[in-house]
């Protein structure tokens, strides 16, 4: 069976993740692809309503309990919105996805990472990003960037050394994983951003090999 | 440090745990002891509102996920509400605990239960009842019960068959560990079972030990 092609936008709040994801997927539709567009937490149901409960600040949730939440809405969205579009042959964009898990209550909360990465292995039955674009922000930036949009959500409250952490997280994942992973300097401009996004992923569609990193 | 005591109570819907819970509670406060009632899904803040996502029927949940929701909302209770009550040397009465997991999911849905095991084991850090009362009930006739009381929810309205690999479930984790679950015959009257539940959580309070299993 024909797959598709499956391409995760990770990093901070405020690195333009968003942004990117719209300009990508703009870029796909116009090259004739069908695409799925998709985040974590959300897009189910279930993840919608894990969604609502993570970011309440009136909730307190401890690390474990948090990464079993973000776990059930990615298992589901696995089985409910990935595979199926996969099996369509179309490109996934998914804003988020188990890198964000390994990094912010792995790295940045201290949970284990092979107890992490075990029970990511079954809820997502091993499915991997082909390409994951990561957006690189030091978290002081990411944070005012953030702010600047609104009322910042429980994550984006937490202190400076979390986000350090987590950031650091994020690197680490990149570094053992260079064949996957596409680090961006996110402070570069978004059209800059978008041009090197769709540079490796129109290559990788293509049948190309790793992405075009400069 | 001195620490209280934890007991559980499972088995079906309808077989009777609400009830059993109620007095066994006025039993235990009767006597002069400092009790703890709580519940699964529930509990805290973060279990309610699990709760009612995986109660909720226009939600899908695969077993996996339904899984790791219970056992996030275990994680939270089991830090905010039983450790803490049973360092104050409390009596702590729970309506469902990580055996309906290992029934339900495991049993029931057919996931493995060594990751099940392992999985609960890092979310209650070891924590296990000191008794668990199994009320057994044919699932035909606690069906039949939970149906007189209303609207049956979404674990009610599963098959019959589900439910008899439920109740296998349970009577196998209390033929795996007889000194820790008292199995009881939920078709008695609620006076037999609260003398025989009462009997035997009084005799290990007063520092006896199996329960007088007749």
């Amino acid at each position: 069976m024909s797959r598709g092609f499956f391409v995760t936008l990770e990093g901070p709040e405020g690195a333009g993740k968003t942004t990117q994801l719209a300009r990508l997927e703009a870029r796909l539709r116009a090259a004739g692809r069908a695409v799925t567009v998709t985040r974590e937490p959300g897009g189910t149901p279930l993840g919608t309503r894990v969604r609502e409960v993570v970011l309440d600040p009136a909730v307190d949730i401890e690390p474990l309990g948090e990464f079993l939440l973000y776990s059930a809405s990615r298992a589901q969205l696995v089985r409910e919105v990935l595979r199926p579009a996969l099996e369509r042959s179309e490109t996934v964009l998914c804003d988020r996805y188990a890198d964000s898990s390994l990094a912010y209550q792995g790295a940045g909360r201290g949970l284990r990472l092979p107890l992490l990465r075990q029970i990511t292995d079954e809820v997502t039955g091993g499915l991997s990003p082909d390409l994951t674009v990561l957006l690189d922000l030091d978290p002081a930036l990411g944070l005012e960037r953030a702010a600047r949009r609104g009322q910042p959500d429980r994550l984006e409250r937490a202190d400076l050394d979390f986000h350090r952490r987590v950031r650091q997280g994020f690197l680490d994942l990149a570094r053992a994983e260079p064949q996957r992973f596409l680090v961006l300097d996110a402070t570069r401009s978004a059209d800059d951003l978008e041009a090197e996004i769709w540079a490796a992923v129109s290559g990788k569609l293509a049948g190309g090999s790793s992405p075009a990193a400069p």
